[in-house]
C-alpha cells in the first residue's frame, strides 16, 4: 500500500500521518510506502520503517501532479488547498491551486493509463454552501457558494464526480464541518473564534468573542476529521454510488451551547474567560454561513463524528493537552 | 449597443440573431453592432444595418476570447457548445470547449479591466441534474450530473456565479430545458425523437418512438428558448441577486400528452405516422433524465415558456411550417 497525501503539513495532514504511521496500515493492508508533500516539506514521521519520500512541491505547477503520480499511489488524500481567506483575497492564486492544481492532479491520474485507478479522497468543505438556508440542509441541497474557495470546492467536487463515473479515477470527496477545536496560536480566518474561545480559556488564557451568543454552527473534532478521511479511504464504491461528494456528520451548536459546554467541562473559571467583543464585521460573514445538516447519506455509509460540543473538548483535552486543562 | 453571440450558427443562435435584427433593439437600447461567431463563420443576417462582423472562431483556442473581448461588447450571449453526446465520446473535446473556453471567455472579460462589466448571459441546461429525482424539482434542488456536458455546464454556473459575485462580470445563467419541437432533420441524440414525433409526423413523415408513453419530460419551444435569452439580457442584476444560474419554466408532459397533442392539432391520420420502436438503451439514457421542475424564481422574475404542449405544436406549425400541416 503506497499512500501520498497532499496539504501533508497541515494540521490534517500532520494528524493523518501520524494516524496512519501509527496504524501501519490502510484498508486491511499495510503501508509500505508513504509520500508527504506539501508547499514546503512536510516533517518526516520518525517512527515510519517503509519507503518514505517528503517533498516541497506546488500542485499549482503543472509539472507536480504528473510527477507525484509517476509513483501509481494506491491511496491520494488531496487536502492541499489555499484556505478560504486567502483565497478570497488572491482570485489568481486560489484558482490555481485550488481548482487547477486539483484539475491537474485528476488529469495525471486518467493520462496515467486504463489501469490505474486509485481511490482519491477530496476534502470538500461546508463552504460549497451559501445563504439563504433552509433551517436544516439535506443532503439533496445546492451548492451555492459565496465565496471564490466555496466555488473552487464545488468544481473540483464536479470534476471528481466525472472522473470517477468515467472510470478515470475512483473519487470521494469529503464536505468537513469547521474543525473544532483547532489546535496552535489564533488565526484571523473569521471562523477563529469558534476554536479559539474553548482553546485560550483551557490554556488559561482570554478569549474575544465578536458574535452573539445564538450564532449556531456546525462542528467536528481533528480526530474525527482524521477518521472521516480514513473511513473514505476504505469505503466500497459500490457502496458510495455515483454521487461521491458527502456532507460529514457533526454537532450543530450554537456559541452559548459551547460555553455552556466549556463550564461544564472546566468549570466557572474558565468560563469566564470569554470576554464579549462584538465585531459586526465577522457577525455579518458568519451569518452566511450554514448552521445545521441533516448527513444521512454519510451517517449511513458509516462516518461517525462527536455527539455533544462536550465532547469536542474532551478530544481536545485529550489530544491537544496530554489531558489537563490549564491554571 | 454592441452583441456578441457564441455558437451564432446553431439552431438557437440563428433564430437569436433573426430575432434581435428584427427588433433592432436590445434593453431599450438600439443595436449597433453585432458580432457573430461560431465555429464555421455564421451566415450574414442580410437586413441589418449596423457594423456586422461574422468569423469562425474556435472557443477552445486560448487566443479566441481575448480577441472577441477586445471589441468589448455590452452584452455577451454564450451559447457556443460540444453538444452532450459528443461530450460524453470526446471527453477532451468537451472540456476543451465547454469549461475551458467558457472560462477562458470569463477570463477574458476580467483582464479587460475594471470598468468594463458585461451582461454574459450562458447558455445551461438541464442536463446539470442527475437521477435519482424528487417527483417535481425545485430551485435548490442539487446539481449531480451523469454526463460530462451537464459537468462542464455546472462548473461554468459556478465560474459565472463568483465571478459575479466579484464585479468582475454581469452573469447570468438559463437551463434550458429539451427544445421541443426542434426543426430540421432528424439527428441522433438520445433526446431526438421528442421533436421527431412530432415533426415528421407534421410533415408527412414516419417517426419512430423509442420510449414507452408514460415517459415524462420537459419542454419549451425554440421560440420560447429566445425569449428566455433576451430577457436574461435585460434582467436587472438586483433582482436577480446572487444565485445567477436559473432553471427555465417549460412544459412538463408525457409522451402520450405530446400524442394526444398532436391528435388534437393535426388529426388522426398525422398521429398514425408515429410507429412503436422500443429500443432499450434510448429508454434507459432517458430515465435517468429529469421530468419535471417547479421553477418559481424564473417565473417571479418574468421568464415565460408555453403553458401546454398544444402551445409547443403551433409555435412549430407558425414558426417552421407556415402555418401549414403536410399532406
Amino acid at each position: 500500500m503506497h499512500i501520498l497525501i497532499t496539504g501533508a503539513a497541515g494540521m490534517i495532514g500532520r494528524k493523518l500521518t501520524a494516524r496512519l504511521v501509527e496504524a501501519g496500515h490502510l484498508n486491511g493492508r499495510p503501508i509500505e510506502a508513504l509520500t508527504l508533500i506539501d508547499i514546503d516539506s512536510p516533517e518526516k514521521p520518525k517512527t515510519f520503517t517503509g519507503t518514505l519520500v517528503t517533498a516541497a512541491a506546488d500542485i499549482g505547477d503543472p509539472a507536480a501532479a504528473p510527477a507525484l503520480i509517476a509513483g501509481k499511489p494506491d491511496v491520494v488524500f488531496h487536502l492541499a488547498a489555499i484556505v478560504s481567506g486567502e483565497a478570497e483575497l488572491d482570485f489568481e492564486k486560489g484558482d490555481r491551486i485550488n481548482l487547477d492544481g486539483s484539475r491537474a492532479l485528476l488529469e495525471a491520474i486518467r493520462q496515467a493509463g486504463d489501469d490505474y485507478r486509485p481511490r482519491l479522497v477530496f476534502t470538500s468543505s461546508i463552504a460549497v454552501f451559501g445563504a439563504p438556508f433552509p433551517e436544516v440542509i439535506g443532503d439533496d441541497f445546492h451548492l451555492t457558494p459565496l465565496t471564490s474557495y466555496g466555488t473552487q470546492k464545488a468544481i473540483v467536487e464536479l470534476l471528481l464526480a466525472d472522473y470517477t463515473r468515467r472510470g478515470f479515477v475512483d473519487g470521494i470527496g469529503i464536505r468537513l464541518p469547521t474543525i473544532s477545536v483547532r489546535p496552535g496560536r489564533p488565526n484571523k480566518a473569521a471562523s477563529g473564534f469558534f476554536s479559539a474561545i474553548i482553546r485560550e480559556p483551557l490554556a488559561g488564557e482570554e478569549a474575544a468573542l465578536p458574535v452573539g451568543e445564538d450564532v449556531m454552527h456546525w462542528h467536528a473534532s481533528p480526530r474525527s476529521a482524521v477518521g472521516f478521511l480514513i473511513h473514505a479511504a476504505g469505503l466500497p464504491s459500490e457502496r458510495l454510488g455515483p454521487r461521491v461528494n458527502l456532507t460529514m456528520p457533526g454537532v450543530a451548536c450554537t456559541v452559548a451551547e459551547q460555553i455552556t459546554a466549556l463550564r461544564r467541562i472546566g468549570g466557572e473559571k474558565v468560563a469566564a474567560r470569554i470576554r464579549r467583543a462584538p465585531d459586526p464585521l465577522v457577525a455579518r460573514i458568519v451569518a452566511g454561513w450554514p448552521r445545521r445538516f441533516d448527513p444521512r447519506r454519510a451517517l449511513a455509509l458509516g462516518f461517525a463524528a462527536e455527539s455533544s460540543f462536550d465532547d469536542i473538548i474532551r478530544v481536545h483535552i485529550e489530544d491537544e493537552l496530554g489531558g489537563r486543562i490549564g491554571a
